[in-house]
């Protein structure tokens, strides 16, 4: 019998382990709770109209369709039996393995604070990113008829908590999205009507950036209409105001961006993790005292302290490390190659960082822009996202701004 | 103070009547419940996975952008006091008019049987659109994993209720999508082992149209490999099964495109209505009694008798006659100038019917494309949705095949 192996999640780094197996003679088994991998670097589009969800999303079949020996299964994990060389599946099916990755990646962390999860949602997934564009765009149909001045300005005021390329970007977007493009729609919004707030714990923005790139960044972002608040924590969150740094500001539409925890997978596996739920891997990937199961991407942490930046290209860069240990049958260390650190800001400007190059501004974005749309998924997205990013550019259109899902709880009850 | 209009929809009715009150002096309020405009003849291909939400929908605030005269609000509306001249919200609030114009479309009818509405849903707005993608591509999902050969065909089979345009269209894409898009990217299923069923009650597929017309569209869609049951009543519907003609079908896909009745107009208005509830009203529209109302659309039929088809060109014409009945301030009466019925099979069959003239086959299907990217709202998406049928017609390719809301109910609860 092949080797089976059984790759639990289907972002940047299970498709690619599962990608670097397409030659080898083995059975792989490759499951997810959802049908489709997601581009998460642009999901702050969709929840911003920019985009639609099938811009950014292919069904994994799809993606997976000539590689004879890879079984897509539509499922959620919720544990390993280690001892058995099992994976558990929630609908009570087990699936065997001989050898295991799992990459099941992040999720939002509220640090400690999980009433904060409803009022200040995070895009993560395709339906937190249209939850997010329904609620934004909610909030301004609300304002263009709201009489109260109280509550229109706090329904027009748009914070995002967190400062890293998440954040930045979410802000920009949004301010963007409000004071540009939709202005012109609505009779009684004008640009200046409606504040982005942009909420930073530490003192500066993208701190996994140099100073001067983060500095440049945060000229970019104000220059859009975003407030920038540095320093300043945030000290609770309701439907209607957010309290930072010791002052209330009223505001209906709150934004998490500042943190994430690993998946469960610690807990299925019973292993060491680091504070953020990472679970703790040998050089090699592997759990130790476990040769046949590795841990990739947003999931796991070197045991030995290595810090590793929880983006697309580690993920894709181990799952290729870890289909290799298979196909080799040699345990190797893992060697991230950096391939560089990039955040838009906006319409036209972004801060690139690769190696010595610095890079900012409109060059830095059409950059970014390539570099994106070249690693979509599937070349109709490409050339569609492409298309659309021309057509909004040159037009300040934002088409996908759809409110779609239960409007009710809002509008009142619909009859 | 300049009379005030008020529009209840902005389906294709009443955005024609407020676009045809665009050069008038008057303060138009089109009230609507969803953000967007949908171009619902195309919503199949959303149900089907060929197109986004966003390629059919746009929101009626950036389509009437430049309509200086009109103000868009978002909210239900719930009841109309003819007395006191105004229109009730579900939120409590009230707008006053000079002139009304209600154009609420029309809903799925059940014949009663309303508890199938959640066992069969049809495709009304985008909501319902993704929730049919959802329910399709997860039986095809389930099906793939099934062991048991009964779960499993039932899980592969696929029933439309109603062999109306609506119902030919949608068994067309989903045989195209069942059993030759998808077949593809899963291991277990082969285009024969799906199978699609659709139901009519009456002798023949597509009533409105020809006899000769008709025969030639059942011809195409049985090549297409759907099972067309004429003449078979659907006595019930469950989870597992639909009782047809006596006999019991497992099946867990069911979709309801055998009936529509009127938005709850007649209601508001405490004025008479038709069997399918929609409002009598006099040959220029208005509600007898109330030559300040008018009604248009699905929701309205003509007292003397004269039928028309629900479709949008009836629609459109209605809309732009009561602007014009408001412009010229003189009642005339309206008349439907026919354009037409079509009807599409697949991916490159349809039937039109104009006049005395007849055509079928991929000529008429050409035309079909032609005359619905030409009538989709937007510059953008009719280069969009162009460009997506081409690539979908040179590849099969159907990759908006997203499934998103909650997948939790069937694959286990999420952990």
């Amino acid at each position: 019998m092949k080797p089976r192996i059984v790759i639990v999640g289907a972002g940047f780094g299970g498709l690619a382990a599962a990608q670097g197996l397409a030659r080898a003679d083995v059975d792989i088994t490759l499951i997810d709770g959802r049908n489709h991998h997601l581009f998460q670097p642009l999901l702050y589009q969709v929840a911003t109209a920019g985009l639609s969800p099938a811009d950014i999303a292919a069904p994994i079949r799809a993606i997976l369709r000539d590689q004879a020996n890879v079984r897509v299964v539509l499922a959620w994990v919720v544990g390993v039996d280690r001892a058995g060389r099992r994976v558990q599946l929630a609908d009570g099916r087990h699936v065997a393995y001989d050898r295991l990755i799992i990459a099941t990646g992040a999720q939002h962390s509220y640090l400690g604070n999980d009433d904060w999860a409803s009022r200040a949602p995070g895009i993560k997934s395709i339906d937190d990113a249209t939850a997010v564009r329904r609620k934004v765009l909610l909030a301004l149909e609300q304002a263009e008829t709201e009489t109260d001045p109280d509550v229109r300005h706090a329904l027009l005021t748009f914070a995002v908590i967190g400062g890293g390329p998440t954040g930045v970007e979410m802000a920009g977007a949004i301010a963007e999205l409000t004071r540009r493009s939709v202005s012109r729609d609505f009779r009684s919004i004008t640009p200046q009507c409606s504040r982005v707030l942009l909420v930073e714990a530490g003192p500066r923005l993208l701190n996994s950036f140099t100073e001067a790139m983060a500095e440049k960044a945060l000229a970019a972002i104000r220059a859009l209409g975003v407030t920038v608040l540095l320093g300043k924590k945030v000290e609770a969150i309701s439907d209607r105001f957010v309290d930072v740094g010791g002052i209330r500001i009223p505001c209906r539409t709150v934004i998490w961006a500042a943190g994430v925890e690993a998946s469960p997978a610690a807990a299925w596996l019973e292993a060491p993790a680091d504070a953020a739920g990472r679970v703790l891997v040998r050089d090699d990937l592997t759990l130790p005292g476990h040769p046949e199961i590795q841990v990739i991407g947003d999931t796991a942490a070197l045991a030995d302290g290595t810090a590793l930046p929880g983006i697309a290209p580690v993920a894709k860069q181990q799952g290729r490390h870890a289909a290799r240990t298979i196909v080799t049958g040699k345990a190797m260390p893992f060697r991230y190659r950096d391939r560089g650190k990039l955040a838009t800001i906006g319409r036209h400007q972004a801060v690139i960082e690769y190696g010595r190059l610095r890079l900012s501004g409109p060059l830095a974005w059409l950059l970014w822009c390539t570099a994106h749309i070249y690693f979509l998924v599937g070349f109709r997205n490409r050339l569609e996202v492409g298309i659309r990013w021309l057509w909004s550019y040159l037009t300040f259109d934002r088409s996908a701004r759809l409110i779609t899902g239960a409007t009710t709880q809002i509008q009142g009850d619909r009859p």
